[in-house]
């Protein structure tokens, strides 16, 4: 058997993270950035105003008091928006919108709450300082000035400000594009009679599911029989559409495992045996003139699941250009005690519960066989007990990896 | 003004959770259930073989071991999905591979590795005990079990265990529309020239993206210059399609604030000062046949930004049905300390630095003017000043609002 750490290593080296594309940046969001991003522009892109008011000369105002107030003509009105190229002329106050730009020579604002709103002439009650509500041109970023590095994960905040700089596209690595593909004769897609012998496809909505939540582009490409052409035929049409290609079933030893027998000669997939319970038969490698890579995961879905957690969430990861392959994991104590297979690293479906003032205690959600489904979606972690232990005790301290995405 | 609290709490107020809809499984991932979810069959469907191996009778295999080894003859063959209805005949074993149902009479399942593998005589080198290897037909639920209650949110697991049990659908919280609508005669969209006095919508997309990132399915309305037939035509064309409409710009004091002036006639609009730093000017209201509710927020983009996470992040996630409205937030210390305006709850843009064995310390990003975009961009918290504090000290403890998903 080969361990945990082996194949995933073997995993990871064989990909890498997908080429830049240039994407709408509706597109872009939650991608990371592949480009170190100038402005082409100041920002403030001009001179403008910070409040409604009235755009003024320090030296006409600086006498103005609520007893003294000092009254100026007003020489013209400027809206957000406006093309017109004023000059403040001194003894005349311009009135003026957040937002609209200064009158060339302007020396502060006067908020409209400190006037009479005049429109013809304005009565200024209060005198504002030497620049006073007066957003100078490229004081938050001057043209050509970095403003967001490569390796950037670009959240809302980072969108509005490539907007903001005139940019509706950004470079960055693309979402990976998954093919999911479920073998097996005796699957049945749901929503349709099920006949004798037949069960439901449980593991492509539940595979692409989970490829879906961590932001790949998913192609279900449904159920295929056992057999050999057909499973070739759906992954050659696949090849040319998906960054990674994900099959569960016809893995393990017995008679009518098709993806074993068709990939086994093909590219660099190979079948392993890997020290986990679940999900002990796993396949990787890459095939096709790109070198596509594929994870050909067992059938029971528990399996299939774990499988997607270990090895196929860090590549997909790798493959969009994240760090932290994994997800976030806690230590917590166990409430009761259980058996693990030697020499294997066992993964049990569990639920935490919170405890004040000490670690949180981990609880086995139903039996661990890996065709129990309803118990998998009672569990809120994979508490993982390591190769060298056999029996776990009440009271031992487990990793336990979270299932549920945070807020 | 009216406190942060009393605007949110008249908001939720004129919100309630969208109504149920029935959605595909791939449609249905992150949504609440809106259902109690039972089983109509049993899980497994049948019994079945736990194992590739050969499907015995405890009685005929029970003296096998590997120096007396028991051969029996091989009656049939059954692949997953076998349609044949078999029985057991005592003396005999069926060949069988994982997941196939088992014959009737099946006392337990011998794994391939123990035998030697043979198709029409099988030689058996160890006796499995009694059910070994045979996973029984309920065993994981019981038809009429209600394996998911409502309120779950759906998670990849339990799409796999409803497509498990055969539905294709599940009655859910559907996704919030909302229709995102920037004002000003000054903004240009991203991508185009600048003229004079005008600059980029940055609000259009950043609220897009912050509404894309909560889960909603966002139409973007584009820009409306400050015209108010214009504003009320494209608010009229969006309530049919939006659960909720955001507006940005226009509602401050100015002579040109259209959004205030269309919409303090319509409906239940109204426009507050709320007590806080940026974002002083609110609006908020239903209108339309529907009652759908609009926030008009102010148009400094981060002002918009802050009143996003404040005010529509709670209200988009009571219209999806889910819980815990705000942002997760840490407690820190400040590393600096800088003045906070009288009566209102400053929120700073700023960063953290985690610090080992102690809170963490919080940093304010560049200057707080509500036009500061790339500052914005670089903070990774919101630092929560109360209203009482006009001077924060270094070494205060701060509310930091995260701005970052966790993985």
């Amino acid at each position: 058997m080969r361990p945990i750490e082996e194949h995933l290593a073997r995993c990871l080296a064989a990909v890498e993270v997908l080429p830049a594309a240039e994407l709408a940046l509706s597109d872009a969001l939650d991608c990371v950035l592949a480009e170190d991003v100038a402005t082409g522009i100041p920002l403030p892109v001009f001179d403008n105003s910070a409040m409604d008011g009235y755009a003024v000369t320090t030296a006409d105002v600086g006498a103005a008091t609520p007893d003294r107030p000092v009254t100026l003509p007003v020489a013209a009105d400027v809206p957000a928006g406006s093309r017109q190229e004023l000059r403040l002329a001194p003894g005349t106050a311009v009135r003026i919108m957040t937002g609209a730009p200064l009158p060339a020579g302007t020396g502060a604002v006067v908020p409209v709450e400190w006037t009479d709103g005049g429109t013809d002439t304005v009565r200024i009650r209060q005198a504002p300082g030497a620049g006073q509500y007066v957003r100078s041109a490229g004081e938050d970023a001057r043209p050509g000035q970095v403003l967001l590095r490569g390796g950037t994960r670009l959240s809302p905040r980072h969108v509005a400000l490539l907007a903001a700089i005139g940019r509706d596209r950004a470079r960055v690595r693309p979402r990976p594009r998954v093919a999911v593909l479920s073998t097996g004769s005796e699957l049945v897609r749901p929503g349709h009679p099920l006949g004798p012998g037949q069960v439901y496809d449980a593991n492509g909505p539940g595979l692409a599911a989970a490829a879906t939540e961590l932001g790949a582009v998913v192609h279900d490409a449904g159920i295929v029989p056992d057999d050999p052409d057909g499973v070739l035929s759906v992954l050659a049409a696949q090849l040319s559409r998906a960054d990674l290609l994900i099959t569960s079933g016809g893995v393990s030893a017995g008679a009518y495992d098709v993806v074993k027998e068709v990939l086994s000669g093909l590219g660099t997939v190979r079948f392993d045996k890997v020290a986990m319970q679940p999900g002990m038969p796993q396949g990787f490698g890459t095939i096709g003139p790109d070198a596509t890579p594929i994870f050909t995961l067992p059938g029971n879905p528990v399996s299939a699941m774990v499988s997607f957690e270990l090895f196929v969430r860090p590549v997909l990861r790798t493959l969009w250009g994240l760090p932290e392959p994994h997800r976030p994991s806690v230590t917590a104590e166990t409430a009761v005690g259980w058996a693990s297979p030697a020499r294997k690293r066992q993964f049990v479906r569990a639920r935490l519960e919170r405890r004040a003032g000490g670690p949180p205690l981990v609880r086995p959600v139903g039996g661990q066989g890996s065709h129990l489904v309803a118990d998998l979606a009672e569990a809120s972690c994979l508490a993982i007990v390591p190769e060298e232990v056999t029996q776990v005790q009440p009271g031992d301290s487990l990793h336990c990896l979270l299932l549920d995405r945070v807020r």
